[in-house]
């Protein structure tokens, strides 16, 4: 493997841990990126909880959302819709795919997202919404065949986020850290947006100038990297220092024993370190 | 024992704590298992707070709830709300008895359960309520007596939750998974539909198509092993590693002096080796 | 110092850990207790947050809220509102006062509360309100004057829970544990009803007999005991083990350092055996 | 360096600490001090989240909000709001600026601040509202340039506190520790203003006088002391013993090398010592 690559894995990994640690996401939801070397390929974790991922989870994909190599673990049945906006939209290197509580207000009333405060302007304005039973019908409302997904890519459009009625939402990035800033601002905003509605009906909203001006803050290094170090800490934080998943569920009676053998990779950030700095 | 019947109460001791973790039940409430041997039998907890609940505190009751011999410790009062169903539904195989605050504004005003994301399915299309004072007038509001349970047993019917007016949600399923996986989801569709009846009253539910094909989700491997592997470690990393009830509270001037002598059976994945995994 | 009021030291820090840990208390407010020899007297804590509070911070106070000797620490300025209830009823043996947040909204409208489940019975049907500002007029809020304190005392009569307008709550128990109990489960109670509330208006409350019936559950062994159990876990828990006040907080510029000399009295469950335990 | 200015500095990386882990502040936001031994200057972190923030990242500025020596590490682009602040109140020494979620509703409305119990008056009556696009028309929302910054400090005028539509709030105070209680408190008051009106329009709000006279509780020691303490002790417990920033996120592969070869100056309790009590 390529140290690009590893190093790709790695801030995957921890995306991941991210969003599920900032209350985006819990068992189901996942994040993706485009395969650093090869844009037609897409790196995404096997079917696992995001905040269980580590680095070697994850799985290569063809823009078709097919494997490259048989896998030999479960596979998130939603993949098409990471496949489908890659395809369509080659300015996205990071989907994530969540059904954050923040958002399910609107997405159960069909409110428009609006941006109440700076960080909120990641969202952009209206962005757009997308019900899967429009053009499908009664579904078990899982975005899985291919139509599906190129049907969810086109709602988005030239948008960073598509809201789906009934179900989630969809971000979309330049990179996995932009991709986890929308995220988790987007995210906040939708708590803060409904928290405002129960106040008032005059919500005052970022003006459409505001909004540009705004949404270009997290294209910064300052604020990006600010808030990635804050999230990485707080992952670290929880999990007793270390940045890697360091959590092994009691495997039960069910699969994920092949889990067992595999090798974990060492986080940048090495625990024992990280707990001998603690112990000054 | 029997290594079948030891299994199950360490998976039916897990799933206390992880109900109790999530959110959904606090010093009060309880899940039960139908007994893997004997189909006319069940197990419930002693009397304690499901988040302490170890393998070896179950007790084992018949169909009528009399415990199959003196448990010589307290029992829960509510019994019967297990045993009674177990008697009405033998496709039921566990049962969980829960006042999750999601609940309460449904429960104080009347207000139906509607799915209002694919999750949510699990809960069913409008759970009939039940109101203890319509057959039983002023009580204390507890299940305890055989025709409570019954009268309960008959209002759930064929649901998979029945809503009881000013008191909590009992919700049935397949296996002790499944049970787990419903009252967890319900739960969180419940919170998601308080909130989102403060944006506006249009209430866009799954429809019923959407509702049966959503449902089915839980009933596939692939979301039940996810979800439990993702519980399983939040209860086990914050117990420091280990999924087996690691607390022992302060014993106090009261009881549960027996608890001391017990001993306490290992959980799959031993404490000390996830402390060595976690150190790596 | 007798062993009952050594035991009664401890039950009375406990206390303080739990109704912070369970949110019902932050920095401000308190747990007092009647001494358990001498009914004239009561023990409060010296002034500091009650999370914080070990068995040797309590202050010994007379029946006019006077100190039994010098304590030459910090005191809270609002003991009147324990030794002026403590007068005037002598059925109550544990005062909690305390401003959570759950009972705002109720104290900032002078909305009733209803007890909207069968745990919330334990505040009792329609508690009065008090409003300093009636008698007073405008002050700082706080009930430091003897017949501020005598005034609420009025106010609470036959009650166990009066609610003070613009200020918080305060709770009486014919124990500690009773009046922990009523402490935690009215919070829990005011907070459902202010969701209910924001989804109807036509709450149903318990009956006047379901409320009287409901009420004497926390007056059972078997639920005090459960609850209290679980309570003492979930401080034990975070505090490493143990559920004695283990955290001693930089001290600062500021007072506080007589904590330093003090010793604390051991728990009952020694933290080194906790730990033990924990390790099996 | 002076002792008493790394007094100094660690009082203000506990600050920063605080507001952070009260849920005032997250990635972004800051608390600055007046230089102890210069009037005309003051001290800001390097731009880094507040909860990382360690007594060695702060940069010394001047009136003008230019740092006294090159800091060779990235700034925070907001700090004129300190810095004007400074220049138009002698009597204020230390400023908090955040985005606390508990005032969103207030900013996106509009809606009036009422202190809606005693320790709300920290707020005092009727704060005012400041609209960066009434002077500067459409901004990236962010408070950069120095006119920006003087206008927002007309705006706060003799008040403790300025709520900026669409952004956040800013908070002054006579020392470090009468701000984050300021902070703290407005925040706690906020949320419970913002819920309450979900129970009912009519807020009994403190009266002129009523919050006049408990605005003074946070000048006294005993309030400030007790929560200064219990604060401390939070950060502290979550941090495992120490006060003093323990964690050093992973770098990922941003910036932020610099803090490697950083000495970090011990707490005043050192984490050892600590670690002992509670072994005990």
């Amino acid at each position: 493997m390529s140290s690009s690559l590893l190093e790709a894995r790695r801030e995957l990994s921890l995306a991941n841990m991210i969003v599920a640690n900032e209350g985006v996401i819990d068992a189901f939801g996942h994040v993706s990126m485009r395969h650093p070397d090869n844009p037609a390929r897409y790196l995404l974790s096997r079917s696992r909880a995001p905040e269980l991922v580590a680095p070697d989870d994850f799985i290569e994909y063809d823009i078709e959302s097919q494997p490259i190599r048989d896998p030999g673990v479960g596979q998130y049945s939603e993949r098409v819709i990471h496949g489908e906006i890659y395809k369509a939209r080659p300015d996205v290197n990071s989907v994530c795919h969540h059904h954050c509580p923040a958002f399910m207000p609107l997405l159960a009333t069909g409110t428009d997202y609006m941006p109440i405060f700076h960080l909120g302007a990641v969202g952009g304005i209206r962005p757009p919404f997308w019900d899967q039973r429009d053009e499908f019908g009664d579904t078990n409302m899982l975005v899985i065949k291919p139509e599906e997904g190129a049907s969810l890519a086109r709602a988005l459009g030239k948008h960073w986020m598509v809201l789906m009625m009934r179900h989630g939402v969809t971000v979309a990035g330049t990179s996995v850290r932009d991709c986890v800033f929308r995220s988790v601002y987007s995210a906040r905003n939708a708590e803060y947006q409904v928290r405002a509605m129960t106040v008032g009906s005059n919500i005052a909203a970022l003006s459409p100038g505001e909004t540009r001006l705004a949404g270009q803050i997290s294209a910064k290094t300052t604020g990006l990297t600010r808030s990635w170090e804050y999230w990485s800490m707080r992952v670290a934080s929880k999990n007793g220092g270390s940045a890697a998943a360091p959590k092994q569920a009691p495997s039960g009676r069910g699969k994920a024993k092949t889990a067992k053998t595999k090798t974990r990779s060492k986080p940048k950030v090495a625990p024992k370190r990280a707990a001998k700095r603690r112990r000054r």
